[in-house]
């Protein structure tokens, strides 16, 4: 009897369950709570997720140090200042500091003082419109009135190499969260994050970095000058990194360092190993099957971020697999939260009509940065589209000599030959992180090329590279 | 006999004669080349002008060093690694470097491979479409086919203090141009040239600088924030600024010191004295009376450049008065070549209709930099636009506590309600200079602020102040 009783009470109501609290999760609850709308957060682990906690934000905290310093050391004056080393540990303390020493006490309670219900545990969904979250105390269960919003974001993936998983490698999360600095240090894959993890641990402190490359030129999937210049800084710092190479065997030694066995034959040690070769969704073991919804793979999603034709039920961020990115992540919860009130509101959706999924930002915060935004030639003529890549070197821009003494760098941009309008653009080279968004609202705002002539670059600022990329078209 | 025949040689014929090679002169004299057309370049002293020889570029040069170890510094880590002081001498010397030690031989030699004919001396109108240049060795009499181009600058004012100029004060050309710190420097005036030279003597040496400003508040032309985070920004340098100071009397001392009298009957002291209170027009002895132009005051002209109603005579740069800022001085460089070539041609010019005048963007690079464009929301209202002042906190965004360590520093966007566009956007902050680009697109494109909202920033950038600017829109 009291046992049913307890299951009874523990039934709670809400006009909106979000299972998984990172980034889209958080957003899209703070936007429902400002609507008047009744929210439970679940959350297995920690609120602001894979990317507060162990991926973007710890690892741009570890390699803005370096980067300043460099920056620094690039400019005759202000080089001989910087006679001492980079203090690692405070570095790492503050980078400890900055993800909170992965507390998330406070952000619960931000939430909760906005209104929100937060639930620590697993939740899954167990019908339309019903969740159930198995926590320290016992099972929930929740209904949602409006929707459920999937928003558990993705894991790292191991390769099936033998000995591989046993020798117990770093992911992304001990990359960011470990507080010294292996010696020698591998990493296995030449993403994003692997590239990002490899510079910021030579800055702080591993004497050997090499990155090994299953492909045969780095981040090919950019404008070719990309992982020219990439590779150029990796080389800069005294990272080597090795193309074309398959791992065949891996292994960790009694002394506790990795044995990797190529499939050449060649032997190859490191004291650590950073598996990052890709993510995959979280989407298993949280009830998908049960409403009829795939798990295991990406979620996918219709423009307004619901599944299938379940029209109260939304998946958002890594999980639906559009873009593995943070910021969009966010902008699907504002498309999803912004549905999700139309519809309780009985009012029409009016945001995500204007969408523009193209667009997509991405920024690699390696030195050199790299910044792009929508389409590279090759995608543009992939869709068939009659278009250009116009190509500028950023170490002519006065502006970029005078913010770094023999700045390196390179920008494009990809024009649309039928309509004069620009449907992509990369930035190479130091400080390019915030010159992107210029270019993304081009993009979105479709401005022809024409118009943008018009819009004057600040002299003598990075930005007059728009006079070169602008000039012939 | 033979007299006359020199002179017979002398007279020259162009399709276009430009009197000024500082950054219009340079850009409107590449264009016209490029299309075809003879070009004969006029320059009373340097190639490059004020701005490449004695402003914005040694000014820029001068301050990076200074600003590059501070950012550092804010980081945890980094700062640690700063254990030295500045090398002022070195950063002269580079700063000389980057200004070629003032020496246009290379410019001269690139425009003339391009081919244009140069001529150093000072160039007169002497009738319509003629040109006199006095050179050393005689007077050239040039005559243009469509166009001469006025683009003659502006010059530092010394106002109307007794002594003052007698007291042979540094202008900007001084400032940028001295290979040693004073120890004491005061600065008359408190506009972008003063704060920034304030700042860049007080980073390579000075021990004491003080801003001496007539007005009661810095930068009162822009948003109410910028002047209180740029004083902000000069305390922590142990910049003094006096407000609502007058200076009655000025004198050189007998062992060179600066002496001044203030209104009040206060003496001071410095080392040195800036003098950075305003610049006009340097349109005096070019022979625009002849012409029917009045001269010393600044040339007005309509939007194609043309001065009055003749059609052959073009002002561009800081000597029309619009905007005294070399990338708008590039700009009108762009609409008048356009304009010139398109009247060569015979075909109707399609550049200058899509100006939009409005959208002026400007750097200051000061630490914080000040980074705007377009209208103030006073500026707006004076306009009798119904507008709005939307501000954020640039140190709420996790992009910019990334940056820097407790970041300071904030933005605002004006926007018109009247048809949900942006008319302006300001910047304060750490690196903010290549930021403002992006609203200049915006504002340029006429972007609603409805569809800006789909231009995603990207996680963790500074950028990301664009979500909280357009939030609650």
């Amino acid at each position: 009897m009291t046992e049913q009783m307890n299951t009874i009470a523990r039934t709670e109501n809400f006009d909106v369950i979000i299972i998984g609290a990172g980034p889209g999760g958080e957003d899209s609850a703070a936007q429902l709570l400002a609507a008047g709308l009744s929210v439970a957060l679940v959350e297995t682990e920690l609120v602001g997720g894979e990317c507060f906690n162990w991926a973007c934000v710890p690892s741009k905290a570890m390699l803005r140090p370096g980067h300043a310093l460099r920056a620094a050391r690039r400019l005759p004056g202000a080089a001989e200042a910087i006679t001492g080393r980079l203090g690692a540990t405070t570095a790492l303390d503050h980078r400890d500091e900055i993800v909170r020493h992965r507390d998330d006490t406070s952000e619960i309670e931000r939430f909760e003082s906005l209104g929100a219900t937060f639930f620590r545990g697993r939740g899954r969904l167990d019908g339309m419109r019903q969740v159930t979250v198995a926590m320290r105390n016992g099972e929930h269960k929740l209904t949602a009135t409006h929707a459920v919003i999937v928003s558990t974001g993705s894991t790292a993936v191991i390769p099936q190499i033998p000995g591989l998983a046993d020798a117990n490698p770093w992911t992304n999360r001990q990359a960011t969260s470990v507080s010294r600095a292996p010696r020698s240090l591998a990493v296995l894959g030449s993403g994003a994050v692997a590239l990002e993890m490899a510079q910021a641990w030579m800055s702080l402190g591993s004497e050997r970095v090499t990155v090994l490359s299953r492909r045969s030129s780095l981040l090919p999937e950019h404008e070719p000058f990309v992982g020219e210049l990439v590779l150029k800084g990796l080389d800069n710092m005294g990272i080597t990194v090795r193309f074309d190479t398959r791992v065949a065997e891996a292994a960790r030694e009694p002394d506790g360092s990795l044995r990797l066995r190529f499939a050449d034959g060649a032997d190859f040690r490191a004291d650590e190993l950073l598996v990052a070769t890709g993510k995959k969704a979280a989407s298993t073991d949280i009830g998908l099957d049960i409403v009829g919804v795939p798990s295991g793979n990406f979620v996918a999603v219709n423009d307004d971020m619901t599944v299938g034709d379940q029209d109260w039920l939304y998946a958002i961020g890594d999980v639906n697999g559009r873009a593995l990115l943070t910021h969009q992540a966010s902008y699907h919860a504002r498309i999803a939260a912004s549905a999700i009130i139309c519809r309780a509101q009985g009012r029409e959706n009016d945001f995500y009509d204007e969408a523009n999924i193209v667009a997509v930002p991405q920024v690699i915060f390696t030195d050199p940065e790299v910044a792009t935004v929508g389409l590279t030639l090759k995608q543009a003529e992939g869709l068939g589209v009659r278009a250009r890549r116009i190509e500028a070197d950023m170490g002519s821009v006065l502006g970029a000599r005078l913010h770094a003494h023999g700045y390196e760098g390179r920008a494009s941009i990809t024009v649309d030959d039928s309509n004069g309008t620009i449907l992509g653009a990369t930035f190479v080279g130091q400080d390019v992180a915030d010159m992107v968004h210029a270019a993304t609202i081009a993009v979105v705002g479709k401005v022809p090329v024409k118009r943008l002539r018009h819009a004057v670059p600040s002299f003598p600022t990075m930005s007059e590279i728009w006079l070169d990329l602008l000039a012939d078209i």
